[in-house]
This record gives C-alpha cells, structure tokens and sequence, in this order.
C-alpha cells in the first residue's frame, strides 16, 4: 500500500512547493517506496488524518502517522533498514540533524526573504490571509518589507553557502558518489525557491547550482519535472 | 609505539592552541590511542617528518605520515575500526566533512577576528614576523584593524551558532549521549580560543557554552587541563 503524503500546494493543486515537503519526497524516492501525495492547502492541514497536526509534510504508512521532515526521514531509515539507506549509518543520522538546522537557520530564512511575495501571490485564496498573518508575526513587518533582492542580500546568501561548495565540488553529492538524506535535506530549499519563483539565486557556474541540477535529476527528474 | 602528533605551541610551549590540532587530539583520545605531541612552532613546520609539511597537524603512525586534521580524522576510523568510531558509519564520515567545513567558515574565521592579537602576543618571536605578514595578507590590514570585539561582531558570532545550539540544547553532545568527531571538529574552535584569550565569545546560560563545558571534561579533563 502507497505510503500518503500530504504535501502542501499553492492554487494550482500540481505547484508542490514546500521545503520540508520535498526533503520527504525525495526521501520516500531513495527508499523506493510507492507514494501518493495528497495536495493540502495550508488551511487544510488541521483537518489531516483525523485532526492534530500543525504543519506538514505528514505521512500516513499503514496506520503510523508521522510529522516533521526530519523525523520522517529517520522513521523511513528505521521501518525499512533493507531500503537503500539515507544515512548510512547512526552517526550519519546525528550530524544530518546539525544539517537540518543548519538548512532551516541559514538557506530557508534567506530564501523566503528572496521569495515571500512570490510564495503570497502564489497561494490560494483560502490561504492567503493565514499566510499574511502568521509569516508577517514572524518577520515583524508586512510581506512587501520583509521582500529583499537587494545585491547585498544576495552577495551574503551565496556567501553562507560556502560550507555546502566546499564539500560539493570535488564531488556529485554530499555522500560522495550517491545522494543521502543531507543532500535531500538542502535541496528542498532551492527546489522551493525553484517552485515559486524565477529569481536566480544562484550564478550557473557556482558549484552549488551544478550540484542542484544533478540533484534535479534525480529518481527520473523528480524534482525537474515538477516545474513546467 | 606511541603516535607522534606535531603540535603548534606558543611561545609557553606547553600552550597548545590549535584549533586543528585539538580536532586530532581529541579524536586520538576517542580512540584511546598512545600519543605523543610534539611542541611545534610556526616557523618548525616545514622540518617535520623529513619536510614537505605546510600545516599542522601531522602524526607519524609508525610509518605513515598523515597531515590535515579531518583526513587525519578519517585515517584513524579506518586504521583502526577495533575502537571507539568516531564517524559511526560512512554516512557520518560525509557529513562531518560539511561540518568541517562549516566550522572553517563560520566558526573559525570569526573566533581569529575576536583574538588574533592575542595569538600574535603569545607566538614566540620566531613566529611573530610569518604569521603576522600571513594573516595580514589574508586579511587584508593589520592584525590590529583585523580584531573586532564589537558588539556587532559578538552578537553576529551568537547568531551564526544558531544550528549548533538547536542541535545540543536537548542532547549533551551532537553524537547524542556521546561525542563524535563533529563535537571535537567544532570543540577545537573554541578551545583555541580558550587558550589564546580571555575573552567571553559565549554567555554562560548559552547551550553552546554549557556543551563546550561538558567537552572540556571529556578525556579526564583533557581540554580543561590544557590551561591553568
């Protein structure tokens, strides 16, 4: 039986933009697990599985219902140990919690500043005044300030990726030849800027970028074929 | 036989104050090896081993001759997988290398920006001329526009622990009940500091400082007794 997905969309039912989301989608994709992805509004999440939850991405496998990408991620490691592995190995799961952190701290907040009026305008209605809301108590500030492409903003993202280059340019992914759960974990970052919006982050022959496009094409261009 | 570990000293040369000697220090006391440091000035460097060395550290393991802290990291997991794993799978292997390098970038550079006049005043006169026409070069000024104590610069440095303090604040250590080499990568760090300066980078309720805390008495107090 599919393992469901619930995965956050915008208007358009088939836009599947969440970070956290996509870190779980990839994740079931290296384990070969079959998956049906139920597109939820984020005004809908309240409602999943019988009510309780907050925020997604959630999965319902058989009767286990489980929360927070990085949970599911070690939940999939552990129900299915003869899967192609995320971590490859427990410590590999103690330092991919650090990248988790990591991600959300350095490559998330900046994003969504580059992003967030493109993510607004992109929601369904029933979404929108939600997302003001919350997303304008959390920055302090309206949708329209919290917006910044200023170069500087940029010059300091790419900057903080500097970690991500280095480990990234004498090889294809963070776990070498292979992907694991920390390259998934940071490219659900750029994927949901890839989603939302056309600015470029990115300089096409940073390192960084070239690696986002091998991890594009990944499991058959799951990733690249969600963007038309 | 005991492994050999050239180990930068001050001018006291007993002080050793490497952030990258303290990662091949501690991983050697993880795995429960015989070492035997040897104190090494800036300017001795290039007649370790035979010569052709640029950096410490380097250990002498019998025959083998290895330099650069995180291959030395990994050496010492594959030479001897009989004991204690620093790594804990390959998957911690690759991860700890972005965490190397997130240490390089974000953590070092700015502990050298807190403390660099105090490393100079402490380096014995041999060393004083390399290291300060060397760092000058890297930064491009003199050591002493290079220190910035501002509270700018601290409250930015906090800021950039974000991920680290996230991933011990309900754990002792990142490898969870126990250390691995991503607490000894980022420990060095700010032991360096410790050594070379009284300044406070950490508020002591910080769950940053209360896990350098809980490292410095690994070991015996290996890292705590390094400095009376």
């Amino acid at each position: 039986m599919a393992i469901k997905l619930y995965d956050l969309c915008s208007a358009d039912k088939n836009s599947r933009f969440s970070p956290a989301c996509w870190r779980t989608r990839m994740a079931l994709a290296h384990k070969g697990l079959e998956v049906e992805t139920v597109p939820t509004l984020f005004s809908e999440i309240r409602s999943i599985e019988g009510g309780g939850q907050t925020t997604v991405p959630v999965i319902a496998d058989g009767d286990t219902v489980m929360r927070e990408s990085f949970d599911i991620a070690v939940f999939l490691e552990r129900a299915y140990p003869e899967l192609p592995s995320l971590f490859r190995g427990e410590g590999g799961i103690r330092t991919s919690q650090f990248m988790h952190w990591w991600t959300n701290a350095t490559v998330d907040s900046q994003i969504a500043r580059f992003c967030i009026l493109d993510i607004y305008n992109g929601l369904d209605e029933k979404d929108k005044s939600y997302f003001r809301q919350s997303r304008e108590t959390r920055f302090k500030r309206p949708l329209e300030q919290v917006q910044d492409r200023s170069e500087e903003a940029v010059v300091r993202f790419r900057e903080s990726l500097l970690p991500l280059r280095l480990t990234i340019s004498k090889q294809d992914f963070i776990g070498g030849d292979v992907p694991i759960y920390a390259d998934y974990c940071i490219f659900g970052s750029f994927q949901w800027g890839r989603m939302v919006s056309d600015f470029a982050f990115l300089e096409t022959d940073d390192p960084v970028a070239k690696w986002f496009e091998r991890c594009l094409d990944l499991f058959d261009g799951l990733g690249r074929n969600a963007k038309v």
